[in-house]
This record gives C-alpha cells, sequence and structure tokens, in this order.
C-alpha cells in the first residue's frame, strides 16, 4: 500500500466541539503535558518520533491520539510520519487562559 | 460509636503537594465539575448533600473523595455529615488561573 501522502489532517474535533472534560482529562496525565509543553515550544510541526518522552513508541502514539481526539493537537501524515502541531488557537479561542494556566502550573509544580 | 464532631478537615493534600495531574483529571468529569461550581457560588462550607447532582449519593460520596484527594475540595465532619468547601486560595496560589479558566470554559462550553 502507497503511503498516504495527503497534507489533510487526521480526524479531529472541530474548534466548537472540542470538549473541556476531554481536553482536561488529556491534559492531566504527565507524559501527554510534556508532549504539550514540547509541542508548545517548537514553532514548526513535528514527527511524533522527535519528542523525547520516556514511554515505548506504541505507548507515546496511544498519548498523540488521545491529545488529538480531544482537540489539543493536530496530526497530519507526511509519508509515513505524523506531523503534530499544537491546537494553540482553537484552544485559546475555546477555553481562554486555560492552556497557559496549565502550561505555566507544570512548570512550577515540577 | 459517637459521631465525631471534631472540625479538622479530613485528610486531604497540603497545599505544595497538590498535584496538577490529579487537579486536571478531578475537573475532567462533567459532574465533579458541577460541584466545583456549585461550591465556587457559595460563601459557606456546604453539606454533600446540598449541591444537586445527577448521580446516586454513593456517586457523589466518591466524586467528593476524588475532589478531596485531588486537593480541589476541604471537608470537615459535622455531626454525621460532611460539610464543603472549595480550595481556591490554594488552588489559586499553586495554579495561578487554573480554576478561573475552567470555571469560565465550563460556563461557555455548556
Amino acid at each position: 500500500m502507497t503511503p498516504s501522502t495527503t497534507a489533510t489532517a487526521i480526524d479531529l474535533p472541530a474548534r466548537e466541539d472540542i470538549d473541556l472534560g476531554a481536553v482536561l482529562h488529556a491534559l492531566s496525565d504527565p507524559v501527554r503535558l510534556q508532549i504539550v509543553a514540547a509541542l508548545d515550544s517548537r514553532p514548526d510541526a513535528c514527527p511524533t518520533g522527535s519528542i523525547d518522552v520516556p514511554v515505548t513508541k506504541s505507548t507515546c502514539t496511544h498519548h498523540f491520539r488521545v491529545l488529538r481526539e480531544a482537540g489539543v493537537v493536530r496530526q497530519r501524515p507526511e509519508g509515513t510520519a505524523r506531523l503534530n502541531t499544537l491546537r494553540r488557537d482553537d484552544l485559546d479561542a475555546r477555553f481562554p487562559g486555560l492552556l497557559d494556566a496549565v502550561l505555566v502550573g507544570s512548570v512550577s509544580s515540577s
């Protein structure tokens, strides 16, 4: 099978459908929070494997799926890889101040 | 057995031990979020049963325990009841802006 090279984002909730509970649940895991902080610090979309987290590849894939389905990250295929970006604009519009409070809190409490 | 009438809070984490992941997990449930919003709107400590949530008494008790163990609420016995208060000062000191962002988000997305 030829890998997809389309730049279309993999299925994710529209901005208006992002659920607060799902976002809070997605951010409640320390590894997922580490992924979100890493994405927030990078200007460009980055491959799943480029983020250094202390879990197996399959667990990392799972965490990215939880983040995508909650509306926290956007993923698009590029060849056989997936490029990830944080949906900061969508999250800031939907829940003003939430992402910043969580990221600041994660730094101050770590 | 004589019911305890001490005003000592039931075991809960100290402010500095409140964990961000535990707080986000506690707030990720819609019923718990409803409880937190109700407590935030009341100036005085209130009994568990006085908050109107669409769950059984035992489920409600469970939700309060999750909130207490995460550091979101304080509970103290009064006779056979438990009086609850939101730990707003502790949460605001530990994770500035988080609780407000969550409460505003819960209103705007409901």
